[in-house]
C-alpha cells in the first residue's frame, strides 16, 4: 500500500501520526469512564475537555459551544432535528440542491412526511452552472415558517465555497436558525465562529486526519437546542452516550494539527491542485473543470472528461495505485450521475465522466507528476473504446 | 495506574490487547473509505463484513441483521424511534422503571411530548423488591396502540436478568415490537437470537473490551425498520455516515473474544463475585445485596451499606486504587439515589449507601482479597462519622 497516490481526501483522510499517538493511551491504560467518581475514570474528563478546547481553537469559538458526536452525519442530523424541535410550530426547511446526503436526504424525507412527523415544506435552492447560489434566492426562501436553513460551507464534490457569512446574516435578519455543514471546510478555510452569524456547524474528524467515527457540532451559545441522542447527562445534556474518549482526543489532536497546517493547505496544496488541473486540461481534450469560476477549496478539483464514464477512469487509475473518486463516496453504488453536477446543469455526457481529485498536505509534487503522466493516455484509450463516440 | 483494582466493568472495560491489535491497521495504513471505488478503500468493506460476522456469531444471528452504530445509546434510541416511525398511528410505549437512561429518558420525553412529536402514553412497569418484573404486568400493559416494548436483558446496576424470551413471546402474541437493551448481557450470557422472539437488541462495544464509541443494533430480518441517522447508503441504508472502520473492526474482535471467554465469565468470574459478596456481607454489619434472590449477571454485585453514603465509600476505596461505582456512570452527578434501587423499594438509607462492584475476566483472586481486606474498616470508620447515626 505504500505506493498509493491518495487524492481522495474529501472521502476520508489518513490518520495523522500525531493523532494516532495522542489517542493511543486511551486505547490502553487510560480506559476509565470520564463520568466515574473514581480518579481513574474521572481524570479522563480533563482530557476530553482539552480536546474540546483544541476543537474550539480551530473553530474560533468557546469550548462550551462544542458538542462531540459520532460523525458529520450525526452532527447534520442533530442540528436540523434540533431546529425542528425548538420551533415545533414551524414547518419549512431551506437547503440547497448540492447538500451532502446527510442534509439532503433528511430534508427530502421531511418533505415526504416521515413516520409520526408532519410533512415539511422544503425549499431546495438551485445553483448556477458554476455551483454557486444566487443570494436573493436565499432571502426569498426564508419566511417566518422556516425552522432552519442549512447550507454547506464548501461542497464535497466540487469544492465550491458558499458565502456562509452573508447567508447567516440573512437568516439572522429573518429570525431563522442557520446551520452549515462545514465538514469539508474545517481545517482548509480559517474561521472564527465567534464573529460569524452561524448558529450550528458540523465537523467530521475523518476529513481532517482523525479516525472515522468522530465528529462535533458547534452550537452557538444562546442558540436554542434540543438534544437528539437521549441518554445520560454527557456533553452537558446535549448528547447522551459514554464519551468516545480515544476518538475525542484524536479529534482534538487533529484539530490542533489542522490549525498548524492551514497555511500550507492554502499555499502548497493549492499550488499542487492548480498545477494538476492546468496540466490535465492542457493534455486532455474535451475536459472541463466544474465550478472553476467560483471560489473553491484549496484542495479540490472536479474534472469532467466528456463522452466517457468516470468509473472507468477510476478503475484504470486504480491500476496505478491512484485513488480518486467520481462524486461522493456516500453515494457510490448509485448509477445516477452526481446530484451536484446535475444541479449545476452539467450535461449528462460530462457529468458521467467526472473525476474528483481531493488533495491534502500529504500529497507531493511527485504525486501530481504521476497523475499528469498516467491520466491523459487513459482518457485517450477510453475515448477510443467509448460507446458514446466522440463528436469532432 | 498499573495497580488499579478495576471493578467497574459495567461502566466501561479495558480495551483488550487483541482488540487493540486488530484495530491498529485501520488507524494507520488501511485508512480508505469502504464505500470508495478504488481498491485501496473498497477492500476495507470486506473487513467491515468480517466484523459483522464476528458480532453475528456472538449474538447467534445472521450478519445482515447487524447494524453498526456509535454506541449503545444510539442503538436504543434508534430502535425506539424506528418503532414509532413504522407504526405512526400507535401512541403507546412500554418500558420498565429500571431501564438505562438511553431508554428511560427517551420514553419520559416521549411521554411529555417532545418537539413536533405527539405525546405518547408511557407505561413504566414496576419491579419487585428483588428487581424482577411481574410477567402479567407486561401482558396487561401491551395493547394494539403499543408501538414498542423495550425491556433490558440485564440491569446495569444490580445485574438482575429479565426473562426476555417470555416478554418477547408476549409481545409477539400481541403484535408489539420488542426491543431489548442487552448492553450488559452480551458477552456474559450466551444467546442465540435466531431462536428468540426479539425484534431489536442493543450492543455496546465498550462494555465488552472494545473502545468507547462503537455499538451495534440487531434488527431481526423481516422486522419493519426505519433508519434514524439519515445520510448515505451505508449499513444497507439503515444507518448513514462513513463506517467507523477501526471501531467496527474492534467490536468484531471484541465479540470474538467475548465468545471465547463466555464460559470463564460464567465460572471463574461468578466465583470471584460470589466470594466478594459473601465475605463483605460476613464482615460488614447492616449490609444487603440488592437483587440477590433474582437471576443475576455473573459479574455484578450491588451492595447497600446502610446509614452511609455510597460516594464516601467510593472515595475511600479510590485511595486504595479500587474502582467501583454507585449506580450507573451515566447518572453520576445527580444527588438523587439510583432510580433502579428506588424502583425496587430499597429504603433511602440503604439506597444512598449502595456500591456496585462489576467484575470481568481480568479480575483476579488477589483483587477480591484486597477489597475484602480494605472495605470493612472503611465501612466501620464511615459509620462512626455518619450523620445518620446507626440504630442499634
Amino acid at each position: 500500500m505504500s505506493d498509493v497516490i491518495y487524492m481522495d481526501n474529501n472521502a476520508t483522510t489518513r490518520v495523522a501520526d500525531e493523532v494516532r499517538e495522542a489517542m493511543a493511551p486511551y486505547l490502553a491504560k487510560a480506559y476509565g469512564n470520564p463520568s466515574s467518581v473514581h480518579t481513574f475514570g474521572g481524570r479522563i474528563a480533563h482530557d476530553v475537555d482539552r480536546a474540546r478546547q483544541q476543537v474550539a481553537d480551530l473553530l474560533g469559538c468557546d469550548p462550551t459551544e462544542v458538542v462531540f458526536t459520532s460523525c458529520g452525519t450525526e452532527s447534520d442530523n442533530t442540528a436540523i432535528r434540533s431546529a425542528l424541535a425548538v420551533y415545533p410550530a414551524r414547518r419549512h426547511v431551506v437547503t440547497s440542491r448540492v447538500e451532502h446526503p446527510a442534509v439532503r436526504n433528511l430534508a427530502l424525507r421531511l418533505a415526504r412526511g416521515e413516520g409520526v412527523l408532519p410533512r415539511y415544506r422544503h425549499t431546495e435552492l438551485p445553483v448556477n452552472s458554476d455551483g454557486t447560489l444566487d443570494l436573493p434566492d436565499v432571502g426569498n426562501a426564508l419566511d417566518d415558517d422556516t425552522a432552519v436553513c442549512s447550507i454547506m460551507w464548501a461542497n464535497n464534490e466540487t469544492g465550491v465555497v458558499f458565502p456562509v457569512e452573508r447567508i447567516g446574516a440573512m437568516c439572522r435578519e429573518t429570525g431563522v436558525l442557520f446551520h452549515t455543514d462545514a465538514v469539508q471546510a474545517v481545517g482548509k478555510i480559517p474561521m472564527t465562529l465567534a464573529d460569524l452569524p452561524i448558529d450550528m456547524l458540523s465537523v467530521s474528524g475523518h476529513k481532517l486526519h482523525a479516525p472515522k467515527g468522530i465528529g462535533a457540532l458547534y452550537v452557538r451559545r444562546g442558540c436554542r437546542f434540543s438534544p437528539w441522542l437521549i441518554g445520560g447527562h454527557q456533553e452537558a445534556e446535549r448528547r447522551g452516550g459514554t464519551e468516545a474518549v480515544a476518538q475525542i482526543v484524536a479529534l482534538g489532536a487533529a484539530a490542533e494539527l489542522a490549525g498548524r497546517r492551514i497555511d500550507e493547505e492554502r499555499t502548497r496544496v493549492v499550488a499542487l491542485r492548480d498545477r494538476l488541473e492546468r496540466e490535465l486540461l492542457a493534455r486532455c481534450p474535451d475536459a472541463r473543470v466544474n465550478g472553476t469560476t467560483a471560489s473553491r477549496l484549496p484542495n479540490t478539483t472536479n474534472i469532467s472528461f466528456e463522452y466517457i464514464e468516470g468509473e472507468s477512469i477510476l478503475l484504470m487509475l486504480d491500476e496505478y495505485g491512484i485513488c480518486a473518486s467520481s462524486g461522493s463516496a456516500c453515494t457510490t453504488g448509485s448509477l445516477e450521475p452526481s446530484h451536484v453536477l446535475r444541479a449545476m446543469g452539467v450535461p449528462y455526457t460530462a457529468a458521467h465522466g467526472s473525476v474528483r481529485f481531493s488533495l491534502s498536505v500529504e500529497n507531493t509534487d511527485a504525486d501530481v507528476d504521476k497523475v499528469i503522466e498516467v491520466l491523459p493516455p487513459i482518457i485517450k484509450r477510453l475515448r477510443e473504446l467509448s460507446p458514446f463516440g466522440r463528436e469532432e
